[in-house]
């Protein structure tokens, strides 16, 4: 499902804030707020996630001088059970809310439908945010972090990080120009630790279409981004690609993979998340879009719609990824 | 968040699958199909619920001839951890997928993301489904089932059902006239166990709203109907607005109390679940509506947004209410 709009509406606003692993990365100075306290003054890594959630989508609002009340809808997901880091992250917001899930793809679906829904007029301002949280993460998916579990090297970790942005109609750079809604792909992966393999399919599915779709090139664009496939799976996604003769290995760059610096951080595979792909494009892609310093970008977040329960019960990992065009010219 | 269409979409198929008990309640007949196997021949309750949401989604194709590549977009959510329900039955699909996550108001969520995709022309043919399944949400939110433990008179039974609609741009009744989205209302309600209280303010705080922002009137409809408030959750839904003068209760329906005889059946306050709207409108409202036996219905399905990790941590429970404008007439 393809589609450019018309009238391509403006990200007016955006802001990234991450923990202190997200600080010592590459990316560290370009977040704008880093916060060394793991509860974000709370009292459990569920609360602290939400707080971290509702921080940033206050900061998105404050960066564009805009009140809370100036926000006609709000569009948001988690990894969390029932995507509460959401619900109780906007728990005290008087704005429209509508949850969404495609695990860490969530942030270009969260993109595409704010698009949406500014470019045909039905909200002036509305808020996309995602968050992850690398000790709620943990302790739902895998083992309480204090269980001092050895993790293998094709795991990767989860971001605490977030990212919003405030959608507008056409107003400035950088703009929204298309989207294409993934489908999923399940290629038999059943390693919940290696979630980049089972998603650089779904990737690879997703910009393909795309390009095969729309007509475009990757030289179309400055950047193909895709969302946490770390290491491993952008290797994968490199191998699918030229069973096709493409080669998009110079001008891919994957979130998860930037987010920290394998050789003084212990991540493994890179960074993953619902927060992955939020932040890395709020602090760092976004700005150079908006000041012109990259044209174009094809931003591919990819998710792992697993669960444990399922993995417990033998299933494969379907995946699925959502991209999104952003571009400094309407 | 009010909108109406400016051309509305229309609903062209729907279709409604239940559980046993579903078939045994007074809507029983009107489900196109009932389902005595409560694991849908599958071998896990989420397997069931995963193939309960393929069947339904098949069945709203079939009905209207259309093939499953006839659909553009699928919007899809349930309750379970990771809205695997969804991500699992539509895992063979090549159709692009959009994952929605309210609680038991995920299915006006997803019909009214479908009104606008349809209505503005994005997509064609937008399948909107929702699913629950009362083994797979005993577990997840409380017990197994198997331990056999005793249910508050509070509580409510999750519907084992799905429903599913295929929305089109404007072309035959009934047709989706406008949406409201809600925003989060916690009343600082903690038992899990009364969903139907902790849900009420919402309902109450999204119809009211849709009430004043539009200048319709609950004498505008035939029927307001809400989604899962139960036997509890209705009477202080009347208490809310008889603050305002208003009586609602003459028109009022909840699928909830629809779905069971409580005379018959042990279901305590009622129906509950993703699946117990979408089921109830999709077996019961929607063909009253297109033959106009009924002319216009406001659709308020409810959600607990609440999580057992942060039930355990003593949260209260923030609710939600999305309403959907649902009419004969264009």
């Amino acid at each position: 499902m393809l589609k450019f709009f018309d009238t391509p509406p403006s990200i007016l606003s955006y802001a990234a804030i991450g923990g202190s692993s997200e600080g010592e990365g590459p990316l560290g100075n370009h977040f704008d707020d880093i916060n060394e306290d793991e509860y974000f003054g709370k009292t459990t890594y569920e609360q602290a996630e939400s707080e971290l959630q509702r921080q940033t989508a206050a900061l998105a609002c404050e960066k564009a001088k805009l009140d809370s009340s100036d926000i006609d809808l709000i569009i948001g997901g988690d990894l969390l059970n029932q995507c509460v880091a959401t619900s109780f992250g906007h728990r005290d917001s008087a704005t429209s809310i509508l949850g969404i899930y495609s695990a860490c793809s969530t942030f270009t679906e969260g993109l595409l439908l704010a698009g949406m829904f500014c470019s045909f007029g039905v909200t002036q301002k509305t808020l996309a945010v995602t968050s992850s949280h690398f000790y709620s993460a943990e302790r739902q998916y895998r083992m309480p972090i204090e269980y001092g579990g050895q993790r293998a090297p094709t795991t990767q970790r989860t971001a605490t990080a977030a990212g919003a942005v405030i959608v507008t109609p056409k107003e400035k750079a950088p703009y929204i120009r298309g989207f294409k809604i993934g489908r999923i792909v399940d290629m038999g992966v059943t390693d919940a630790a290696n979630m980049g393999a089972a998603m650089a399919p779904a990737a690879y599915d997703t910009l393909s279409s795309f390009f095969n779709e729309s007509g475009m090139s990757p030289e179309s664009f400055d950047h193909i981004v895709t969302g946490d496939l770390g290491q491993i799976g952008s290797q994968l996604l490199y191998k699918l690609f030229e069973r096709d003769g493409v080669d998009i290995s110079s001008r891919h760059l994957d979130c998860g993979c930037m987010l920290y610096d394998p050789e003084r951080q212990d991540v493994h595979s890179g960074g993953s998340g619902c927060g992955c792909a939020a932040s890395v494009s709020c602090a760092y892609l976004l700005p150079k879009l908006e000041r012109g310093e990259i044209k174009n970008i094809l931003l591919a977040a990819t998710g792992a719609l697993m669960s444990p329960t399922l993995t417990q019960q033998g299933e494969s990992i379907p995946s699925i990824s959502h991209a999104v065009w952003l571009s400094h010219d309407a």
